[in-house]
């Protein structure tokens, strides 16, 4: 499909793409950087890429494709310093959790002769690094693409047909909009995540042996959510500020009203907003995208009997 | 161990209690209680008892341990009609979220010849009723029991036995410490879930099949939290009032501090917040209370690697 693709960056995102390329064949050379010479050492080592280079202007040359894989927060460095190296009618992307950002900050330094088509893959766990990449990563999950308007629609399938090979489901989207939806589906919940982890972290009067012990009634949800890497995390709040404080006021106010519910000791409300998440949570599993075990499929070896309908008691 | 336990409520722990005594054989006799009809039914379908009652007090009389296992909010009514029919030197134990209230609410009408030691089996799943049982449901979870000042402490052996039986990790704990501990890893977080999830179905600038197909980024872990029981919830949060407020009053402060250095646009602050974080992860992934699989291993079958450490990329 490609001759051969650049990879800027090799964590956990950069480093699936070159297993889930090397997989359905779908470029001849890989090649890559990453500024961390450990992780230069583990792509090597892990055959993530054919060859390392140095600098990102290096990488880029004469690759068909090349992608973005590094925080949010360092591509307008990296597109000002590979902008005049990329390959005439190459194809740029990225998959940064923020869009609009992203094209404010790369646009300006890419050759009208590049096709520059942001990408968002929805996909992660809480690791990071070389080492934490699968190739499978991609599989059933969305691939929001990003692009600008009058751009090549050909180039837009080609890399459209990429994402699918990999195994994700592709639409496109107005950046903006993008923006608001991961504010509402990604973002936020994350910072509330972490607030959790942090606001337990801070509470003396119980010790955090215990908060770990009994961490199974909810909050190691939570931790996992939290646990996720704290350099992409930074950039995708302050790259995305406006739409997270929005989406946050919101929550906040929300919050503020379950809370009187509870001073007042107002049941029913109460009662009635805890029944409405349950259909929302149902319309995830339906869309293919959680599965319907009890507890995530935690413990599927030992659960014999999986039968359970959400149901009153 | 016991000649007849009496099951009062046979919904997800209930079920699960009724499995686990059959898998583990630990009593001649199996009873029970349910309001609803439709439960009624299919716990004798299910072999969840071998007799329901139409009333409690008829389904405690000559059990020699009885277990609670309806919401918290029913329990001062079933406590003042079971207490003159329990069965002199029986033991009295329930499996509600929250302790002091309980405590409150049943101990005076409880004769003195019966043993009414609280329990608090640490183990659920989002879903409910008497089908979403399964007898491994307590298996390597913690028990709390917070036993009365003067509970016969052979009692207490005993009833920790039982719990030990059936897979659990016992620890004793004072009830007000108890509820503390309690609001931080499961009341709060999920209040907060709930929240996140009505915050989204509020929004009418994106559409709920949005926030719906791109969950998998966060927002699908706030769900299974929020799917849980509505009913068992308006309890805990109805009597856990002041720990809930007191905890959520401290969360909201913390989140207000995040926001600011987000508005501020404070990146070191934030990452060094974010950093915090994943120790505590890794400290529930020591205590063995969760998996240190990727996604919690939502996709263990198609995942080929899961070496993943938690690194910087």
């Amino acid at each position: 499909m490609f001759e051969r693709v650049a990879l800027i960056g090799v964590g956990l995102i950069g480093s699936s793409i070159s297993l889930a390329i090397r997989k359905h064949d779908l470029a001849q050379n890989i090649v890559g950087h990453t500024k961390s010479s450990e992780s230069t050492r583990l792509a090597l080592e892990l055959g993530l890429a054919d060859k390392m280079y140095p600098s990102p202007e290096e990488a880029v040359e004469n690759a068909d494709l090349v992608i973005l894989c590094t925080p949010v927060g360092t591509f307008e460095t990296i597109a000002r310093k590979i902008g005049p190296k990329l390959k005439q009618g190459s194809i740029l992307t990225d998959v940064g959790s923020v869009k609009r950002f992203v094209i404010d900050k790369v646009v300006g330094h890419i050759p009208d002769n590049v096709h520059f088509i942001p990408s968002h893959p929805l996909a992660g766990t809480e690791f990071s690094g070389p080492e934490s990449g699968f190739a499978e990563l991609f599989e059933n999950r969305w691939c929001l693409m990003t692009p600008l308007k009058g751009t090549d629609p050909d180039k837009i399938t080609e890399l459209s047909n990429f994402w699918q090979t990999l195994g994700s489901k592709v639409e496109l989207m107005d950046p903006n909009h993008h923006d608001t939806v991961l504010a509402v589906t990604s973002h936020v919940p994350h910072l509330i995540a972490y607030t959790m982890v942090g606001t337990a972290d801070h509470l003396h009067r119980i010790r955090n042996s215990e908060v770990i012990q009994y961490s199974a009634a909810g909050f190691r949800d939570f931790t996992r959510i939290a646990a996720s890497d704290p350099t992409m995390w930074r950039d995708v709040f302050l790259s995305n500020k406006e739409a997270t404080l929005d989406i946050l006021g919101r929550f906040t106010e929300e919050l503020f009203a379950l809370q009187r519910l509870i001073r007042t000791e107002n049941g029913p409300e109460l009662f009635d907003y805890f029944h409405k998440t349950r259909a929302i949570r149902q319309g995830i599993i339906e869309a293919g995208q959680d599965t319907a075990s009890p507890d995530f499929g935690r413990s599927t070896s030992t659960i014999s009997k999986t039968r359970g309908k959400s149901q009153e008691p």
